[in-house]
């Protein structure tokens, strides 16, 4: 700008306001010329999608009344918790057959953490005497591999289920879906570690954990999971890397059954203590009643909803109501985030889990409001967890009527996320997660947030577009 | 104003501001004329104490120094609760001594919840057949009524005490104080209540529930109260009139101690189930641990922190670290609030109980920011919460090192109540609380705010100057 050209204010008049968005530099100058901005949010749609095609499906009332009757679904359902069964009974998962989280994957393409789960798994189930052994059947193709999401299944991390591990079983009606059991912190199995003590716990919640729980279960009313997470959320939970008032809850509402169960008081006390001793446990439960809700809305077919965002430590994917069971995938991010003592950037696997689920049903960081205390943990400050919150109403077609957050004075959460508006606005899911050692065995080494990639949400519309050409036509009367 | 007067704006400019507090009048003319007001909050200060005499206090830098030296010892107990024992082992309690909540007060200033819980309890001891039995021995001066407060102790609401009843025992050190056990909603003696179930269920507490719940303290670590409220803060408590988090909390700690005691399974059961009915029992814990850190300010001569805040139905009464064991004293308020179905504002008794020792220490009205769902049982907005513990800051010494607020980036709770600023900036302490019934045995009726009355503090400064002229000379260099 020269000296002689006249000042902004000049030309616009004292009370302009002006909205800046992206770099600060327009921003700053506009302020040493006396003109207050006013910084807005924005972002440039994502690439890869014709923009008629999002303005096609945007203004399709069709597509309007197909995401609120997914998410009218979705919300409606109400998980319980049922009881523990092996993978094998429940999932009719055979010797030598594993689930894993996220999107399809085959060996090669694993990443530390995975092929650490899996050949955990494999020890496990006694189909290898060592790793090694077990890397090699892995690696010649003897056993299979399939996402959890196709089996009404999810896992956190790694996420790998074989067939004699432990399921919690959700139920509304006649529908289930199933998740593994949390076996707390440090080495185990869901963040890639397989020694022997990760083996020996195994064993344990298969042999002592799971029947007492299993007993306890069945003996009160079903656990009514909503109930307890709507709870939680006025109690500082989002839900996602914060349980700690859910498990809290779960221990209150079991132990009096534990007190008269007939097991032996050591073992059942021993189960109390593992439980309490892991502000976790609860995100599983969590997960499969998450699973069941999403499930819930899958399969209508003019819907551009998220039914499944999952990652495998390799790819992030995603899957939408309205296109069936494909996968639309991009690249697994590394998540940022607070990383524990002796661990550095360079040690961090790409995300991995299936534990999105949450935030595919209004959870997670969409609740983070709800829980200002979890950036002690994933990092920020207040305003960072009401921000995500607020930001995901943009992208979200509803508010869950049950998931309430009392900081914003009762406002349900953003729930559904709409893929279509997400390619529009620009704005991604938010995600918060733990953090894996990128070398198998490792185990956690942090928790944070993560991006998904945009081109997954791209291709998803794009898909959508030209599976439901008779919708782009629609326009509003 | 007539016509022919110019416009405030003619007169002041357009962009002027005016600070506006208390009646809208002034205000609501301003918008009219087209100035912005900006409303501030402001109250005169308090009547009854000299100008002269605050403007000395707040000006001594001794009062200054002894005030943060109050606060530090108050923030620096760490109260445990060790076990469980009879009021008469604990407090040497014989035979017809009975005490109470709140400052010093006779059968005949009684109110009716206060008079229903002496009732009660002198049938429980066996002093009285029959409710007139027990009145008419009151009333003829045959038992004698002390303050709670002045033996070391609390007691919520009409905080009777007997000697059979079980105390909770809290330590620090050598230091001892004590809180009766909470019994739960409905019908219950601290409200007044007296019939034959609030009798039994006193008896089971005494016979069951505290052998049973003594046992399982006695056996692990001895629970560290202020660990646990501070977890409890993170999650949605403000550890007064919710305590659903540290009562969750407790059970999580305790359960697994209680599955391997040798008492029968079934009585533990009960003694679990009765816990977890009722998210106010960890009340108590706090209440007793509150007591015990603002006892460990008395004393500090110079100081004018309040270290007692309390009710007896009748009169609110305030004890300052400076003045002994004086009570200065003003009429108990009627609390507003949220009514539980079928009761109106007439069923309300004035402001009752020990409780308000929490906020004595920086924790309920105080702590509100933490505990947004609260408003929920005490009436108001999420915004409530928030400016409740934000006002008390004005008025508070220190900042509490544990007690932190997560939606407050961690800033500690404000603690330790200065009277001499009350007086000089007419704020006043924020206190929730429960409603009971006005007619004995109705129990309670609802939860709400209550202000102190102002004459109380007016008082308590008077007497603290005529108590320490020599501070009163000080001035700063």
């Amino acid at each position: 700008m020269t000296a002689a050209a006249p000042a902004l204010t000049e030309v616009l008049g004292g009370d302009v306001r002006i909205a800046c968005t992206g770099l600060s530099l327009f921003e700053d100058a506009l302020q040493r010329q006396g003109v207050k901005p006013a910084p807005v949010r924005w972002h440039p749609p994502t690439d890869g999608v014709a923009a008629a095609t999002a303005a096609a499906i945007a203004l399709s009332d069709e597509v309007d009344r197909q995401n609120s009757a997914a998410v009218e679904r979705l919300v409606a359902c109400r998980p319980h918790l049922l009881g523990i069964e092996s993978a094998a009974d429940t999932l009719g998962l055979a010797h030598g057959e594993f689930l894993h989280a996220g999107p399809p994957i085959d060996w090669r393409g694993a990443s530390g953490p995975l092929r650490g789960a899996l050949i955990g798994a494999a020890v496990f189930e006694g189909l290898a005497d060592t790793p090694e052994q077990a890397e090699a059947h892995f690696r010649s193709g003897d056993f299979t591999l399939e996402p959890c999401h196709g089996h009404r299944a999810v896992g956190p991390m790694a996420g790998v289920v074989s067939p004699a591990m432990p399921m919690l079983v959700l139920g509304d009606g006649d529908r289930r879906a199933f998740c593994s059991l949390n076996e707390g912190l440090g080495k185990v199995l869901r963040f890639g570690a397989y020694s022997p003590e990760v083996i020996t716990r195994l064993r344990w919640m298969r042999d002592v954990l799971a029947p007492i729980l299993d007993a306890a279960l069945r003996l009160g009313e079903p656990l009514d999971v909503w109930a307890m997470v709507t709870e939680a959320l006025l109690m500082g939970d989002e839900c996602h890397n914060r349980s700690r008032a859910a498990t809290s809850l779960l221990l209150r509402s079991l132990g009096g059954t534990l007190l008269e169960l007939e097991a032996a008081s050591s073992e059942v006390a021993e189960c109390y203590r593992f439980i309490g001793g892991n502000d976790h446990f609860f995100l599983n439960i969590t997960m499969g009643a998450a699973k069941l809700a999403a499930d819930s809305a899958r399969g209508v077919e003019g819907s551009t909803v998220v039914v499944a965002m999952a990652r495998n430590g390799t790819e992030f994917g995603i899957q939408l109501a309205g296109t069936g069971d494909d996968w639309f995938t991009g690249p697994s991010g590394v998540p940022e985030g607070l990383l524990f003592s002796g661990f550095s950037e360079s040690d961090a696997n790409p995300d991995i889990g299936d534990s999105t689920i949450t935030e595919t049903v209004g959870l997670g960081a969409f609740a983070m409001a709800a829980a200002p205390a979890i950036v002690g943990f994933v990092g920020g400050t207040a305003a960072t967890a009401t921000g995500s919150t607020l930001a995901m109403y943009e992208i979200a077609v509803g508010e869950h009527p049950s998931f309430r957050v009392a900081a914003l004075d009762n406002r349900g959460t953003p729930v559904g996320i709409d893929a279509a508006r997400v390619c529009r606005t620009g704005i991604l899911p938010a995600v918060n997660t733990g953090i894996a050692g990128r070398v198998a065995g490792t185990g956690q080494i942090g928790a944070g947030f993560v991006e998904p990639p945009r081109s997954c949400f791209a291709q998803a519309v794009q898909s959508f577009a030209t599976r439901h050409p008779e919708l782009l036509t629609a326009r509003p009367a």
